[in-house]
């Protein structure tokens, strides 16, 4: 009897949850969620015998290591800045550990600890960072493999809805991950490389310098540059690379309305607005209009040389930015009252279904020809409690802990799935699932 | 004999210690200028029997209280940071202290204590801040006065080259104070109020949103907004307001072209670029421009919907961002980048003059009559040592001292020139040094 230990049951553990459960009884697994809300763990486990809860709080020391000394893997759906306490106490208690977050610094200097120990502390495995490395791996050894040299690399992803979710919704958006964070997206400075130069897109540019992406049989997309596409240039060991580039996905039409609200300041967090209460939701967004006669509507067309009848236009107005309704805050920073406002159209409702895109494109030279292979991947959401991103953040992971328990990962030490050893198993149950790229050569 | 103690023998000092050394002899004082730098004080002070050197250094604590108990009086010009220090050492010491600084919350907390022991702790008593309360408040006053309620309040002030100076500079600006300050300029959302409605304006709107002003014999300006406007509303008693907006002024044309470099993002100061020693400026200020064809100059005409011939393009080429002359720096920010390629052809040279132009418009209502007054104070340097900059920081200070010293100023405690008591005698003197404001009815 194995016992592997989930740490966070929030919205995207379901898929992991269900996947290890399911699983258990083949391999003689026990399947313990560890949170602070008894009744979230409680949700995901059902009445299946395998599963069990158990309270976890990373600031209670003691009864943390408890937990993770019973497992024999540990995959956490914590916080990010939670993983180098959680990995602390893996290294103590001689406990692998799998996550789907960025490797940060101090998790990436327990390396040669982890590796002595014979310990795997996998990072970077679930959509986006995750799929996108194993995919990107898989498709750049292929082409190295036969002789191809890659000039360019472009990788874009984003959790969107599905095209008959919300068909009244001109945004083509809702929050099916952290609202924050989709407010707050861009706020630093974008590197990336393009033709060999080093390239910099400042947050107010970000929106309006966008990459336009065809996905077959879903239309068109157009993407944002992420914050820093440099890196991934060791990452992916592509160090003659011209153009690198990672960015988000949006429908298309979402940038030049989100434009709006970032040139006009409105998704700013650097101070508080106070005596919110009695304020409506046009009376704030008018704060940081110029003065002058005319509608909001009006004056934000004219402002941005926009036709009065522009489609961004129809955007913010679907929201209830130009509406005398009460904003329903006492106060917040003007990026607290975007996320507040935008919340009340953007949730996902019970029917709603969520759509992942992601979306390679890799140029490489074989002798003197250019060619292009240009790879997507769609996973729509089986329910409001399935989502594709629950699918495809906890999916990988899952997988993970199955190979790493059924002695199928050999590897040890902080890795990321950009080894064949660990992203071919992965994907090709991945493929099993229905999780997979599209090819196609040009 | 009374014992004057100057705090800092920078480029702001000169008109200031000219003034006391000059006044010196009449009134029995001697004249102290505390710096690290002996040159730099020297260089203030001349031969003039009735100055001193002493080295100070606010890190010597034993030395500096030594310094400091010795005057009767402390003007300090020294980093704003710092006067919490100096004030600890001068409330210990119990001695009067001067300065041209914000007000801190550190400051602030010291007025019980320096009112009970009868010392003054004046500041923002130089320009902006320190001429622009005391005219300010001289005519609100005079409105007040003779029944009319305020409506609106516009300040501007700018610190700019006088119009005979440097005449192929298309920008018309040059560096006469922080240069880092400068390039920084705007970086945080400006708050003011606008007929009755706050408004914000974010960094990258800040120089495209801005106001004109015209000042008779001196031509057209263009102001950009401050960081905050609306804490004026309070410090000049205008509760009832509808429109408050303190702001920056240039000369007609330097914001459309220096709003280039802020969307481009060139003034970012939050990441490093490396490996800067064989990169050409125009490669340099490419970074921030999409990849396209056609030379760097028509691709930001293209960028910005600009004529080839454009003005604001005129500038960046004169100031050198489109030349293929090394950078000469090994790394940097971007904005510590630009700063040193301003400096190449923005640093006054010792034939140039700088000018200063402060104006305030104000609407007020008597009975059913609207009425507007503008008033507008200019001054040029005398020289590139007597710095109009330094003549309108230093010659206030300099006044304040005089009348503290010969007891006409009764008021104690942590104050800012908003008093008339303080700012009646201390404008007379300045209109008789020929700075003052001249003021049109409408």
């Amino acid at each position: 009897m194995k016992t592997i230990l989930v740490l966070g049951a929030g919205r995207s553990s379901s898929s992991l949850i269900q996947y290890l459960l399911h699983n258990a009884p083949v391999y003689g697994w026990k399947v313990v969620v560890g949170d602070v809300s008894e009744k979230a763990a409680r949700e995901k486990i059902g009445h299946n015998p395998a599963g069990a809860f158990t309270p976890f709080d990373i600031n209670h020391v003691v009864s943390s290591a408890q937990s993770i000394g019973s497992a024999d893997v540990v995959i956490s759906l914590l916080p990010a800045f939670l993983h180098p306490q959680v990995a602390k106490i893996c290294l103590d208690q001689g406990k692998h550990l799998l996550t789907a977050s960025y490797v940060s610094t101090d998790i990436q200097l327990m390396h040669e600890k982890a590796k002595s120990a014979g310990l795997l502390f996998l990072n970077e495995c679930g959509l986006d960072p995750g799929i996108d490395h194993m995919t990107a791996m898989q498709i750049i050894n292929r082409i190295k493999q036969k002789g191809g040299q890659i000039e360019s690399f472009e990788s874009l992803t984003g959790g969107l809805i599905a095209p008959r979710t919300d068909p009244e919704n001109p945004w083509r958006y809702k929050f099916t991950w952290n609202p924050r964070n989709v407010v707050m997206a861009g706020q630093s400075t974008a590197k990336y490389l393009e033709n060999g130069k080093l390239k910099y897109i400042p947050y107010h540019q970000l929106f309006s310098r966008t990459t336009r992406v065809e996905v077959p049989g879903f239309g068109v997309f157009e993407g944002y540059a992420n914050r820093d596409s440099l890196q991934y240039i060791d990452t992916y060991a592509l160090q003659n690379i011209n153009t690198m580039l990672r960015g988000t996905l949006r429908y298309e039409g979402f940038c030049s309305a989100w434009n709006i609200l970032v040139q006009l300041g409105c998704c700013d967090d650097s101070f508080i607005v106070d005596a919110l209460e009695n304020r409506s939701q046009a009376d704030f967004f008018e704060s940081f209009l110029p003065s002058g006669p005319g509608t909001i509507r009006k004056r934000v067309a004219s402002l941005f040389n926009l036709d009065d009848n522009d489609e961004a236009l129809d955007k913010l107005e679907w929201s209830g930015f130009f509406s005398d309704d009460l904003i329903g805050l006492e106060k917040g920073s003007p990026a607290q009252v975007v996320e507040h406002i935008l919340s009340k159209r953007w949730t996902l409702k019970p029917d709603d279904l969520d759509l992942i895109v992601m979306w390679h494109r890799f140029t490489y030279r074989i002798g003197n020809e250019l060619k292009e292979t240009r790879a997507s991947l769609t996973c729509t959401g089986e329910s409001a409690t399935h989502t594709a991103m629950a699918r495809t953040v906890g999916l990988p992971l899952a997988i993970a802990a199955k190979l790493l328990l059924t002695e199928k990962l050999s590897r040890r030490g902080v890795q990321i799935p950009t080894l064949p050893e660990i992203y071919e198993p992965i994907l090709a149950e991945l493929d099993s699932l229905g999780i997979r790229m599209s090819e196609q050569e040009f």
